[in-house]
């Protein structure tokens, strides 16, 4: 029998969990292109200067900037040319006085130089170049170092790697980083009502859904969301399936199956399977009281309530936080300020949970609490989010500033 | 030789990639929780009602609400119970007159009844239950069909699949859909002076930057990315893998390589290569002037400049809304308006992109200009997006008011 009877404050469900287990926080090394919207696991700094010596900024002529003191358009100097500088060729003569290089962009310097004419400020003439405008000493050169310096960091640890990222570590020859791997989630439904979606709907029964909502939600956060499918309410087939996804995943999510009628059995199946077995058995908060929590095998089990509003709701405050944390993004959620459109009661000595749709005005963010019942598709497909009622407050009146929790999709 | 040697306007070019080219749209069918992320091909409509039957919103008994009028805690009706309802069975005896059944959360409700009162308003006694509050007819039951009705639109065509469209599919035990395939598009970086990232970097080479901020852009778009490495400026070898991304994807497209040195190989290559060949070579605009679009076997090449910041552009200008046509996107981007916080001269007679910086102030949001020169990746890395100064205008003020577009990333 559960050994953790009485309800909990949510405050103390986080508590146990930190006490009976902890996050482990694991990482791979991916190609920077698989590194898009991954977590860096540790800084990444440039083994190189960027650009890596001094190019020609445009195509034209590599000079001693002093041989072109005075140059214009009424009173041009004449220089030899030696030779062409191309990008990704390395042109080793060295520039000596009224001497010049035809030079093209992004090519390195040749030794001696130390500007460059751009073509549109010259004229080939007959054995050389006329320079019709003078430059000063780096004119037109992009210094070696001056976009990037060997050993400045690219990229910070915990930061998410985005397209200019990539680029950034790609200029710097960074072909492989280590990033946070994606925790991994096995999501399994439980109750003899459910059918799992593409069968044909028997009577009595009703397809399931939070297991692909958990899936999106698991996905959204950087996890590793696998499906299990659905078991019906029978010690055997729960306890094998659950022994699976425990192999498998960091975290396992029940949902369903925690309702009145079958309220003991999956605790006690999760009690027989292991220690410390079931250390929440559920939440004094309104919806999530049912909300079951067990550490076996040094995994994490948690059981979440059967509507999907529900579900979502207490996989936000309880899971994604974890997921959060095991991929590198830290515990901060997604939060935006609103003002209630209506009065809104809640009951007495419970934490609620409310859904809420935004609506943004001209005035501000509005936020309409949804119907209680939490059960309806077409109520899912209209939450954006929910804002917390503490348990000492009763009432949150029309025009009151609450803070909405997004769920981020 | 090129028959498209002048340059040519932005409008003109996009309208030349139309007349010989038609962005070929493809669909597919994928599971439920892969279609996250995905474009709806068709609407899809609830195949069944949603619940599909009537069901007990609470615990408690299912009653005839006629048999509970005028009870309350001081005069209560006392109903038989006649058997129990489960969530995911059939309950077939018909409930008679002050007869009641035991009823689960979400379990069908049993002929003859039509209320369910809350086990909080009962009070089981010996060989029945007491009914402590009277109900109507309909309550504490949620109608078959009342949350989805069979037929309702779930999802319209074009729709993004996010977790709640996930959801409602569920639901209704959809378990595929018909999504836009994702348009597979090919990525060769040209030019002698660049390396792949993660070799050693030799003399006078830079490492290849466009293919991996090509690569994010595309993937951001819903586009299907690959990466055919960097070649060198040799004929063989450039129409040999060009040859091959074509085979392979339905945009092609080429970074680098149209420098003024290499300025005639490449076209000359895709002329070589089939017919129509090369239909745009060069663009009225700054950066882009070198802009490259043939169309080969029945495929779109783009030729797109060598700095990153500037090929991003391009390819945002060109490229980005054929992806999102063929994604099922739209054509619309992400657009956002900003006052200019220094004045900007532009040249006279060419259209011109300028990167910015966003910055939001108590104020308003405001467009830094970023440097010119955009080869550097310090300013790829704080570059949000570009605002477009047309032909005919040159200069635009400190604080007005520009359209920047963003790179979305």
């Amino acid at each position: 029998m559960p050994r953790f009877l009485a309800l909990v404050p949510i405050e103390e469900a986080v508590r146990r969990i930190f006490q009976y287990w902890t996050p482990k926080v694991k990482f791979q090394r991916v190609s920077l292109e698989n590194a898009l919207g991954r977590v860096a696991a540790q800084k990444v700094s440039a083994p190189i200067d960027i650009p890596p010596f001094d190019r020609a900024q445009y195509d034209g002529y590599a000079v001693r900037a002093r041989d072109t003191f005075g140059a214009d358009e009424g009173f041009p100097k004449k220089l030899w040319i030696i030779g062409e500088a191309r990008a990704g060729a390395v042109f080793r003569r060295k520039v000596g006085p009224r001497e010049c290089v035809r030079i093209g962009t992004g090519a390195p310097l040749p030794p001696g130089a130390n500007a460059i004419v751009m073509v549109e400020h010259t004229r080939e003439v007959e054995g050389g170049v006329e320079i019709l405008k003078s430059v000063s000493p780096g004119e037109n050169v992009i210094k070696k170092g001056s976009d990037v310096r060997q050993g400045e960091v690219l990229v910070e640890k915990n930061h998410v790697f985005g397209p200019r990222e990539t680029g950034a570590l790609a200029a710097a020859g960074v072909s492989t980083v280590v990033v946070y791997a994606e925790p991994r989630v096995g999501i399994i439904s439980t109750g003899d009502e459910l059918q799992t979606p593409g069968t044909r709907l028997k009577e009595g029964k009703v397809f399931d859904v939070n297991s692909y909502t958990l899936f999106a939600a698991v996905k959204n956060l950087g996890g590793y969301p696998r499906l299990y499918g659905h078991v019906s309410d029978k010690r055997d087939e729960i306890s094998k399936i659950v022994e699976r996804a425990l192999k498998e995943n960091d975290i396992v999510l029940l949902s369903g199956g925690t309702s009145a009628g079958e309220g003991d059995l999956v605790p006690e199946i999760l009690n027989s399977m292991g220690k410390p077995g079931v250390i929440v058995h559920g939440i004094t908060q309104k919806p999530g009281k049912p909300t079951l929590i067990a550490v076996l095998k040094r995994k994490l089990v948690i059981g979440l309530p059967g509507y999907p509003v529900s579900a979502l709701m207490v996989f936000n405050e309880l899971v994604a936080p974890l997921i959060r944390t095991m991929t590198g993004r830290g515990k901060e959620s997604n939060k935006v300020r609103a003002r209630l459109t209506t009065k809104y009661l809640s009951v007495r000595g419970r934490r609620e949970m409310v859904p809420v749709q935004l609506k943004t005005t001209s005035d501000g963010v509005y936020a309409r609490p949804m119907a209680k019942d939490s059960g309806a598709i077409a109520s899912l497909a209209k939450v954006d989010g929910y804002f917390v009622i503490p348990v000492n407050k009763e009432i949150v009146e029309e025009g009151e500033e609450v803070e909405v929790e997004l769920f981020g999709f």
